[in-house]
C-alpha cells in the first residue's frame, strides 16, 4: 500500500497543475469608493471548444486518511472549484507520464482558497473535508467526451 | 426620503435582472460514483467582447438599514457573484427607463445562493452583510469602459 502525506496548498507547489485562486496572490484594485478590493483574473481558463459555464457541485464530505483509487482528467477544458463555505478541502493531482498519471500530490487548502485545474491535469474527484461540501465550478460546457478516468492498480492512502 | 423593503431572493422575482445560482433550481446530474451532485450551467454569461475571467472580491460588510446613493451597470458583460462563506448578502437591482435606473428592488439572499447579473442590469455595489465579505466573481475581462454609474438624486433607504 502506497501512502502520501498532504501538504498545505501554495501557488508555487500547485503551479504544475493549476492556479490557486486566493486574495494573497496579486495586488488588488480598490473599487466601490474604497469598500472593495478586486483581485483580478486569477485563473487560466482554457477550453478547446464549447464555452465557460457556472455550475454548483454538492459533494459528500470525506475525511483523512482517504483512500484514492481513481484519477481523472478533462482533455477539453480547465476546471475551477470555489468553496462556498469557510472550510479547507482536499486536492489531489498528479503528473502525466505517457497518458497515465504518476507522482501523485495531495494538498489541503487554506480557508478562502479555490483552485483552477489546468486542462488535462490528472486529479482526484471533489473531496470536501467538511459539510456542506458546496462548490461553485467554472468549467467547459460543450458536447463530446471530456472525461478520462484512470483506476489505480494499487490504491493510495492520503494521510 | 424613499424607503424600500428587502425581499427574499427567488429566481422568479430576480428573473428580470439575472440568474439565481442555487442548487434548488434544476435536477442534478449524479457524478463521482454517487458522491457528488452537479447542478449544471446555472448562469447566462454574456459578453459583447473580451472573455470570461475569475476574480475575487473582498468587500466591507454593511448592515441594514443601508443607504443607497449610487447604481451602476456594465454594458459589455454579465457579472456573477458567488459567496465564499455561508452567509446571506444584500442584492440591489433596478429596471432601466431610457438609460436611467428606475423601480429599485432589494433582495437578501439565502445561504448558498449566488447571483449572475445580466449584462447592462442596474445594480448596487457588492454589499455583504457579514464578515468575511469574500466573493468569487465571474465577469468580463477586456479593455474599454465597461462601467456606467448613476448617482441617485435622492438616496434610498433599504430596510
Amino acid at each position: 500500500m502506497i501512502k502520501i502525506q498532504t501538504k498545505p496548498l501554495t501557488s508555487r507547489a500547485f503551479a504544475p497543475f493549476g492556479d490557486v485562486i486566493e486574495t494573497g496572490s496579486v495586488d488588488p484594485k480598490i473599487i466601490n469608493q474604497g469598500n472593495c478590493e478586486r483581485f483580478n483574473d486569477l485563473a487560466k481558463m482554457d477550453f478547446t471548444d464549447g464555452r465557460a459555464g457556472i455550475s454548483l457541485f454538492s459533494a459528500k464530505p470525506r475525511s483523512l486518511p482517504y483512500t484514492l483509487d481513481l484519477l481523472e482528467r478533462h482533455p477539453h477544458g480547465s476546471q475551477a472549484f470555489i468553496p462556498m463555505s469557510q472550510h479547507p478541502f482536499l486536492v489531489i493531482v498528479a503528473h502525466d507520464d505517457g497518458g497515465k498519471p504518476s507522482d501523485v500530490h495531495a494538498f489541503v487548502t487554506d480557508i478562502g482558497q479555490g483552485i483552477n485545474l489546468h486542462r488535462n491535469t490528472w486529479h482526484g474527484v471533489l473531496t470536501p473535508l467538511h459539510e456542506p461540501g458546496l462548490f461553485c465550478v467554472i468549467d467547459r460546457i460543450g458536447s463530446g467526451n471530456n472525461l478520462q478516468e484512470y483506476p489505480l492498480p494499487t490504491p493510495i492512502i492520503v494521510a
